[in-house]
């Protein structure tokens, strides 16, 4: 068994409403960020994984992904792996 | 000008009680990922920055964590940049 540090980030798809990016945003002109735009909010998990192989370990979190910490009619995720 | 890709992933920090993180590890036994542990909730904000070179980008992402995208006492920010 090897151990593996796992990153989800979970982003709304391109397209769907993002009310908090949206009021982010709206804040940054009032406190001087006048060169930041196109602001996006997100989820990010952090975990651990106990696999055989890298490819077994994506393959569960890929697998947790769609069954739980995305919604995919709306959101994307993209996983980040290494070995702990 | 250069246009930069910001990628902020704020994270709570180490002992900061993190209730999401550990309602959805309480749900992986029943779901089948007995191999999954550790896990932690945090915020993923991507937006673009225009800044003369990386240093300057990364001064302005740095200031925007510390006045608006964290609470410096119970979270953490990791910042990476790329340009567009």
């Amino acid at each position: 068994m090897t151990r593996f540090r796992a990153l989800v980030e979970v982003s709304l798809r391109p397209g769907i409403a993002d009310p908090q990016g949206a009021t982010i945003e709206r804040a940054l002109p009032a406190l001087g960020f006048e060169a930041i735009s196109g602001v996006r909010a997100g989820k990010a998990f952090r975990f651990v994984v106990d696999a055989t192989d890298e490819h077994a370990a994506r393959k569960q979190v890929d697998d947790l992904c769609r069954r739980l910490l995305t919604n995919p009619v709306i959101e994307d995720s993209a996983v980040t792996l290494e070995q702990a």
